[in-house]
């Protein structure tokens, strides 16, 4: 029987971290990562691979970081877990014995089956498996009519990159907004103008009925019976996690079907941890079981475990997980950090916002100057921020970790206002005016204006 | 006699910033700004004038922000100050009363004896004054041949702009690499070579023996005998305090000559702030007194005074200045946070420090990557992140202020490994080697392997 110390399923963005990490913590033990993937996708490049890039093969994570640390790869199915025993058996039925065990499985696209037609031809997923991925761009090159069901980021980011390489995009979502779970309604109806102005059709608030063709798909009917010809059809209305294998095998998973792990990443069973989008989190701010399935996500997590496989070596003092994250549509950004307004009244917290609106560079006559808005979402006795969202240019990416630390640091306002930004006339926004700056400066007067009424 | 509640002598960022702050947290009281100046400059714009900008009027900071909450704006200058009367008295002797005051006189160009013949015509230095600009701007239009003397921010951002308009620019630093006192020198090489590869002329280690011409000047002797020819020469060997006003009128300066002041900006006179340029800065590491002069800083304690001036509501959770500033040549950006590896041993601290170099977008072969390298310098023991220093793209103009809540907040590499970052294809390094969180790494890597041995 083969054996290995460290035994990691799955060879996506955590399976990668864990084992790094981890080999890098522990360079004695020996660690294996056996995956389904010949080659593995960087994840959150999938939506560029049908635009910017092109090709499949220009958004491949190498081999190369895990190769050089000593990390063994193996590409096979593990079909089974036997914990007690401490051995998974894959498909090809070989046993591999080990003594710390990471499942990395990840997740799948959801289908629906409140929607028929799916079966259809020319109706895909977006998954994270380059057979398939190279399959649909190969489809797509005659295809001109293309509906995708779902607006979330990967809808919309597909959106864009289809748009760009010249397709007729229509985006139907069934919620009253794209990215309605995600961003607070301005920021939302900001991404259906953006989108709109570009070109792509956004219709939202609407239900699909069905996906409608022959052999091959042909279009899509709306519930209001209006018809869309399509030549394809993109379904991205999420993602379940990969459990079915914990779950057979005896591992406790939360009501979602998320594997329950503790702060740690630890599992109810013994010497065996779960990360990424398999793994449940719980949020930083409501406490509650959030399904964020995002690759940054799951690299924080996969530090953890790394780092702290045979000891408790790295403790977590960030208790949670909150959501952090941004996309773009042409060269408008969007970012979230936290919990949005909606979600902090939904759980009661007792919030002020304010929003401001400046510029990313200064002075404003500089060339690729863009409007930069911060909203704030704080805590009104406490004065704890809870949450941004933001919208500008690229450098938001980076401003949205600025907040980021900032909730993670359980800063107040107050404690923001009288720290140093560094700011540069063709990088950031006004040191007189920078928006998050700003921002806070708005919500302390909104309190102090409330407390006097 | 004229009266107002707040007088703020100084029309900069700083007075500015006071000006909004403080009218808006106390908007019963009146205040008065007054300045020397018709028209106030964006000073980090001020090099942006040469090249990207061309014309001074398009780096305007307008009155309106002031004017619409209603602070008053006198153009005057104040040459007295009675602090038991609290009178300040102006060039043309009108006489006005406050309850307040806050200094904001910021910094002028420094002038050098040892440099022989600075008094030529067409030497300039880069005041923060609109009319001084407007006339080099108009000399400088008929120069091919410019002399820059001293390798600091402003001298390296004047080298690059005036480069993109055609002129032959040489930067002579006294100094062994271009920003010395403020990179270490890995990154000052970096700098170096970037603008050499532009095409500027560098010359690094090397005293300005004598500027020569006969009314006008035409060259600049090197202190090895070499001469440079040159239509223009600019002087820009840093800034000094304007603090004569303060001093002269009885308020204690450090010896350094800027004004002393406590954690909130507060002079030893009753009533009476400084804040700026003009105002000592105390170093959030090392405690000692530092000199950062940029206006982001100058801001920082300007929201602090603004917030403050009449009671301590806002407290300041931050205590001191941290560093945090970034510049660009071409297209390569260069940012430093808290202390230097070169700073840090000096001041005796036990440091290990790392260097991740890694992309700023993913997949690597997305148009427009460009790498980014980022330095931690963490202290060996209790592994805070003191310092930081980063270059790439653009993005790395909000990535240092990242590193620089890290630092502010206190944050170990241990907390750095467990926090979330965001993380987008377009946007930032990929979420499986974000190079500030690799940098950790490499850092907590080294730190093992040092206790081992």
């Amino acid at each position: 029987m083969k054996k290995t110390d460290v035994l990691i399923i799955g060879g996506s963005a955590s399976g990668i971290v864990t084992a790094i990490t981890g080999k890098t913590q522990y360079p004695d033990k020996e660690f294996l990562i056996v995956r389904k993937e010949k080659h593995v996708l960087v994840p959150c490049g999938i939506p560029y691979i049908f635009g910017s890039l092109g090709d499949s093969n220009l958004n491949l994570i190498s081999d190369d970081p895990l190769k050089n640390l000593g990390v063994k790869i193996m590409v096979a199915e593990v079909v089974s877990i036997d914990y007690t025993k401490k051995i998974c058996t894959t498909a090809a039925d070989e046993e591999i014995g080990f003594e710390k065990l990471v499942i990395a499985t990840g997740s799948s696209p959801r289908i629906t089956d409140k929607i028929k037609g799916t079966d259809l031809e020319n109706v895909f997923t977006v998954p994270k498996n380059k057979v398939y991925i190279d399959k649909i761009l190969e489809k797509i090159q005659t295809a001109q009519k293309i509906v995708i069901i779902g607006g979330g980021f990967i809808g919309i980011e597909l959106s864009d990159e289809l748009h760009k390489k010249g397709k007729e995009v229509t985006i139907v979502e069934l919620l009253p907004h794209l990215l309605d779970t995600v961003f607070d309604e301005e920021m939302s109806v900001k991404v259906e103008q953006t989108l709109a102005e570009r070109g792509i059709q956004v219709k939202t608030g609407m239900a699909v009925d069905e996906i409608t063709g022959e052999s091959s798909v042909s279009g899509v009917t709306l519930q209001n019976g209006e018809i869309i010809p399509a030549d394809v059809v993109f379904l991205c209305i999420g993602y379940k996690p990969n459990t079915e294998l914990a779950h057979k095998s005896g591992i406790v998973l939360n009501t979602s079907g998320f594997i329950k792990v503790d702060e740690y990443m630890r599992t109810d069973k013994q010497d065996i941890f779960a990360v990424g989008d398999c793994a449940e989190n719980r949020d930083f701010i409501t406490r509650k079981i959030i399904t964020p399935m995002l690759a940054s996500t799951a690299c924080a997590e996969a530090r953890t475990v790394g780092l702290n496989l045979y000891k408790l070596s790295t403790v977590k003092t960030f208790n949670g997980t909150i959501s952090i994250f941004s996309t773009v549509i042409g060269d408008t950004c969007f970012a979230v950090a936290g919990i949005t307004e909606k979600s902090a009244l939904k759980e009661d917290f007792d919030i002020v916002t304010a929003t401001f609106t400046g510029m990313d560079k200064h002075p404003g006559k500089l060339p690729g100057m863009q409007a930069q808005t911060v909203k704030l979402i704080v805590s009104k006795d406490s004065g704890v921020i809870l949450g941004a969202g933001i919208c500008g240019g690229a450098s938001i990416g980076e401003l949205i970790n600025v907040t980021g630390l900032a909730i993670q640091n359980r800063m107040t306002v107050n404690s923001l206002l009288t720290t140093q930004i560094g700011t540069h006339p063709l990088l950031t926004g006004p040191p007189t005016a920078y928006p998050l700056i700003k921002a806070s400066e708005a919500v302390i007067k909104k309190i102090r204006k409330q407390a006097k009424l």
